[in-house]
């Protein structure tokens, strides 16, 4: 009785049953569609990955959030697949030629999740990545001795748990478009993230922009974009 | 008994007792820093304007939330500073050579005053804008028929209250970065822009960003260092 | 040491020790009383949907949020019963005539379940049911193409998760009643669904209301309640 | 420097400067747009009320959440227009011939103005009304006693703040479709309506729905929609 | 390297290495300490209770929030002990001579265990109780139908899980003392019992007061304390 | 167009058109209904008083939450009332004889306000009052001091603001039924009383109940019905 | 009708009808009590302030949180006391001999108010205090170059609001005890300081505590209490 | 396709790969890097514990919240380790001449866990610990039994959940520097430590720092740099 009576085929849209896959975003965005991996099925993860991958054959094609079942069963269906389990993602086919820069910088060795996926998207939407770990503010030497290579990205990931106040710290030293991930990790206060998100939305430093908790593919396509539209650079930003 | 010992010249600083200018921004950053007039007197902002445009003579300065007796303060002593009442701003000087271009994208004529916020700030910062109002998802035949508009924009600010849902429409019609605005306007269950700062960091169209709730300036800061740095464009990105 | 007195027979109320059915609840509100799963023994379960179709013999009954166990104890039990495993849902006989239209619409294929709970209950209170699926406003021209069959519906379930933006599209585009679910799909700031109710409590779009946070069971009911007493429509509402 | 370029004129759009008016909602939607008077200049009230007024000539025009002084400018400048202060509505033109019965139930006297708001709109959008004041469950005697008015409409809008317990009461009596608005009547942990926002939501009695909080006027419409399609009633509910 | 040193007897003080029992209360406030069994291990729980036992022979001694582990623990350690698995207690020795009534009220099936705990609770601390279930407001005939009961209690304990809107209904039919008692069950906007934790705070029926959500213990120990002093009554208070 | 319909006469409710009193409730549980005075006017509020008093002779009643306008109205137009400043409250007639003991405890001198509005609504409503102040926790020898007094009374009612601590200590002195009351005194993360609403649900000590944040009368009216019932004392509970 | 019965003298106590001050806490703890203006008349604190002096002559006592008038009427009534119109502050009396240094470092000029309440009120209970304002994490190099008065110091205060960020920069740079005090600067999703007092709760530098939002009285005695038991410092702390 | 370029070694940094230890930090602020166990494989504790110690083989070393694999993997490997079941944390080497005294004091059995970690990092960090547990504020004989030893202690910390009262009555007992930790211990409205955090954030006793929810740790590591830091006592703080 679950009543889903025949939509008929429609422009644009393909259909798989159990999703209806937006084939027309590639010529109205720039970008293909994405497999979102949770709550879907390692076989279903697999199908998609292949459609996906025919319908754009000139492109890298991307799945993140996978589950361990799934990660195996692409790397068992699809050889030419690149799993991450860090990152947890899964990429088929190649991006092209890249452009442009974009730095992923991470606080701590907890975020090592999110900034790989924040990376992975990135180079699958087209641009180069440059990826700094481990630059706590607790220890502003580590983060002072990498100011030339954030300045020399076009645009910056920063990725952060608990109070997140790197990317205030990172938005106050270079003028680079900075996009800041607050991560879940921390305990008590941080409410699962929130002490971080908060954090970033209010930052002193300006020209700070902030996506959703753990949102490193979200970081990574926003990025992606700023970086492969940018001009060649010199030096500093007039 | 305020104990304020002397603090001795600092390099990168320009002290004015009430405030110590950080002088060393635009060299470090690109971008001058900025006249925050919440809570500083008529008088302090005139001053704060008139030193950091004689530090920055080739550049624009931003004076940002003022009172309307700041404003009229910065009208009788500034006669050629550029004084908005919608969006509260004072600018001094010119920016100079402007490149790229930022839409800014506003759902309602309540969202009037952070659009343009967010539209002068942009223009500081050395983009051109172009403005686009009273889109609101509820007519949805307003937004796509600007759909050129913004497809020819470097980077978009979309300004939404309420359920804050203009972003994700707009997002999924074309691939240009997009920082979203929430703002205040509401009632009830909005929270104060609560409502429309989860959904937009909740977007199910990729490369959405978002700043404060209400912070037009922090998007416009964002958005022209995205569209200066920018390559011109012929048509849609790759 | 429970000390659970006899309570003696009540008119209204029939007792099976664990649970006390309120047997006059067609009489009163028009719908019989429906088994809520949740917390339920698999053969509580089955006990609660044969008592309740023995007292009502001409209608169909209906149990929700029934777990894998209690699913396969109705199918083993009551063969005539009809089991979803999307839904979670069995029902037990046929819900007679079938009077007016209610449309389900879902934003996302993980909206699918709660989409389901509402096709199931909306028909079981009888209405006919037509179901939408996967036009989320991130692909606007999905969601354009089934303008018809919105038009045609007498009352409208929009079921989404995340930024919850769909029914603000769906209510701008047509002037059926509309009731709103917000789904707990979606993760960090979306805070199990808070972000998409608060959303739609704040739709821009006139005439939404909104059900919790997954009670696809209370939008069927309330819809089936508007669509059956509807009088038959030709075209557009007077 | 605001930047407001011009945009041309747009089909479907009504520009006043200040607002772009939906004239093409009446008929996409059935009803047309409404003036929300929230942050509006009196004039700009006026204004508005006259265009809508003059673009649907044969319909009631309505302007929302008036301030005292926009109220008397309404009354000073549109002599035919009814103005209700309890509400801060204003109503310009006739609504046609009404059809179906909204009954607008409200739980204590601080719920007027929210009580009087839905009733104004629902009338407006084509609805009779049917207004039942002060019936609180503490002293439930108030509300059995009008339950052959709550059966009889063809939709009830329940107001209540506090607990907001009334719906799940009037719910439980009758099987009319049901919306709930709570309202930000109490103090302390009452938080501006979120108790009885939640407890709404939460109802035990199937079939409720629930707006934003104060918000008489989408409740007003939801429930207008619904009566005036609504077949002509013998008893009870089929 | 844990560093706990002696600390010597106290007065008023039972040292148990892991626990340092409060011996001094029954003499200061009435009633003995009692056994709360949430991170005890079964062994724990048995000496704890012995060692309650053996101090206060003449009293019925209580353990709530036991595990499945600890219930079968006593249940073969002590066999003179009564446990409750819905109510997840063990009571050993008898409590004297009972005085006064505490009515438990429940709304819902769900909310049976904490309606047992709080039945047992009251029964140890020295009143006769009686229980009344499914008596929920969205079937008032069934909390209509037992009046006269709850207007001889000498004290009620109103349970009720979801919009929590039963002490309101009880509150107005009753002058009697009414201790209500969120529950978590719900969903979604129910937040763990929150949405009928406010609902109660800010019910509209004067003389309603609140404990801990599911907190059956707390609220049977202070229905108890008022059930035991209250003079015997006649009828109505005065 | 306020679509206020006759209602006609109902028993139990004196319709004054602005509201409607609950004439029965003293019938139903043994005590008068209250005058409200948030958001009524001045010359309401004094008709109210007159009403209640002319319909229940015999008793006091009672006018809460008045402002200061009220206030004077209230003394010019009914010089037998007793008006108290602090508590906000006005009684008009004499409460009978005065049963059992309330002893008002408040841990701060902001607190008095809700303080004396509990003891003015205990004394109303039948029982003696005894009122002890500026008890805070941070200095414990002056709680101490009191002890014997808390002991002796027959139902405690505590206020407190800020961490809200002192029912544990009370709670954890004396075994009398304690009815706690958080106030909205404090600033930062008081969050308007919730972090003493919060610590008063989980406070440590058995048997303490709560009220809404500020709510001095609720705890009058439960606690004088406590001490109202209660049998005459020796000394300690049994 | 107040019913505040006489409560006789209490050792430890002074009554002021109004307010019963703790004379016993300067022996007891080693710190007079102090006056908080919030809520009091102005000369109320005048009587306050003069009755602190003749109880401790030999220490200088404090007032805090005063309004404009009782700034106005201390300097009035009492020509000896240092009234700071910034940190809305009083002082009378001489503190005695001052020992160790507390450091004050506040980020922005907003945050002026509290660090002086802060500055003031570590200097009243006895310590050096030096004060460093303006030195934001958005440009570090004006933290950095205090490294050398932060490492002096016995204690640290560290005001900030907005994201809070400044505590963890400087908690990793030094390892003298930091207590962080979060202020109410911000807007949007700063929550009225909720944003940094999350984020410095959640610091990642070892060693930070903190007190409540825009508490710099409470951060005051705290560091005041660790600096003047400090043993005088050579260099680095072993 | 992780991208994690070489990085080239960095002074004060030693990188293992999976992280990079901030080796500058004893030299910077005092005291050596910490393992934070959450999130970390038992076999990288291990090589962390062993690579600090042979980085700092003159200090006690520190790992803290490890699971029981990583306790038992220390166990195996590090024979020399300490480790401690209760508090979760394990240490490596021996923390030098012990100054100053911190006394950790907590409210409940359950608190164990949190008191064990702050007292295992004080004595790390270098001070002496004297524990006191079970002092709950319900029998306040507890805690004023042990006046004595809270006064000679250099610095408190003071452990508790559910209402997180005691730190407001010790800090009203004497006048040493008191860090309050609230945990997590509690259920319903405790949400998670959020209600014992509130309330110490809150406390009226003056003096009294606050840190995250069971952040043990934190409070070991300031509390241990006050009692290191402070001059041996006589009596009574000046």
């Amino acid at each position: 009785m679950t009543h889903l009576p025949d939509q008929g085929p429609q422009p644009g849209v393909h259909d798989l049953g159990y999703a209806r896959l937006d084939t027309d975003r590639l010529e109205r965005t720039g970008d293909a569609e994405v497999v979102y991996g949770a709550g879907k099925t390692p076989s279903q993860v697999v199908e998609l990955l292949q459609t996906l991958h025919a319908t754009h054959p000139g492109s890298a094609v991307l799945a993140t959030r996978l589950t361990v079942e799934a990660q195996e069963a692409v790397t068992a269906a699809l050889p030419d697949a690149v799993v991450d389990p860090v990152g947890r993602t899964a990429v088929l086919g190649e991006p092209g030629v890249l452009r442009g820069t974009v730095a992923v910088v991470a606080a701590g060795t907890s975020d090592a999740p999110v900034a790989a996926e924040a990376a992975t998207t990135a180079r699958v939407f087209g641009a180069e990545v440059d990826v700094i770990t481990d630059v706590g503010v607790a220890g502003l030497h580590r983060v002072l001795g990498v100011r030339e290579r954030l300045d020399a990205a076009d645009c910056l990931i920063v990725v952060a748990g608990m109070e997140g106040a790197l990317p205030s710290v990172v938005g106050g030293l270079v003028g680079v478009p900075l996009v800041a991930v607050p991560t879940s990790v921390g305990y008590g206060a941080s409410f699962g993230g929130l002490a971080a998100l908060l954090g970033m939305l209010n930052s002193c430093a300006p020209g700070v922009s902030v996506v959703n908790i753990d949102n490193g593919f979200g970081a990574g396509v926003f990025a992606a974009r700023v970086a492969r539209r940018s001009a060649p650079r010199e030096r500093k930003d007039a």
